[in-house]
């Protein structure tokens, strides 16, 4: 089974897939500077990178979140997140306070999914 | 192979199982105030969501362990930790220090697992 | 599949594999005091139990790095890191800060990689 690396550069991949898992880099916000926007900022590079890996967001397994005020953005970081989720679809989930990269991230998402049958096997075979 | 997913709420499913890989959500104590009697709550709600999606503490692959004050709550989380490992079959683990998601959290620990052979093959065929 | 630990104590084992995946406790350095020796330490670690494994740091699919001041510590980590990965084969990655378990640890590295197919038959078969 081989391993397919993604938007690589010298320090990480965007997506690793191996045999039907694929892992994603932690993705970070854009511009926006508010919890919601960037919420959903790092969950528009998520379905993306997804796609690309033959995986979308019904196949995730397991996703960590890391906001960098806890207390202040767990709730509209949540509001995001959930309408995001398709019913019943929602991953194992870890969410923890933790200062990111850069002062101005407030929300980082790193998930663990599931390669799509049809991604695996793309004749149908 | 399909994606099974255990207590599911619109934010997260407290297991999901793929293939023979068991992914738990972080888990946080119940009641308890004291770091000692917070893990056990938190690995005994990781030893009935194991033992749902087919696995048990003797199957742990990895573990990551968040603690508010590692410096004060290190040794009292290890000892509870250790007793409750079965010998020799203790996970990879990583621990860090991470305010959670209620300030009276001290502990939160999230693991991946694999299934039981007999829960991949109920029938023993 | 069978779950091999290596490198077990009561508390974590440093390697465990299962089926084709291996995962590693997260590796913290040995006497370095600055950010580029310790980063130096911890991979030389990885790649020795990555070794026993059956692995190598051509098969990193997933890596988290704990930084203790990301602000201070992300470039000189990342020169480190960078120059230790082969070319086009970066993990997905992500880099977060913490405290870890002793206040003199400022990087600490888990990883999870895939076993080489000759380390899975290692017969040829």
């Amino acid at each position: 089974m081989s391993i397919q690396r993604l938007h690589s550069n010298p320090r990480l991949s965007g997506a690793v897939t191996f045999a039907d898992l694929v892992f994603l880099s932690g993705q970070v916000p854009g511009a926006s500077t508010d919890i919601a926007g960037q919420t959903r900022e790092v969950l528009e590079k998520i379905d993306a990178l997804l796609a690309e890996a033959g995986s979308d967001k019904h196949h995730l397994l397991s996703a960590t979140l890391y906001l960098k005020d806890i207390q202040a953005d767990f709730g509209a970081m949540n509001e995001v997140w959930a309408a995001w989720l398709p019913a019943g679809q929602a991953p194992a989930r870890t969410t923890l306070q933790a200062a990111l990269a850069r002062p101005q991230i407030l929300v980082e998402i790193s998930v663990i999914a599931a390669r799509r049958a049809s991604a695996l096997n793309p004749n149908g075979e």
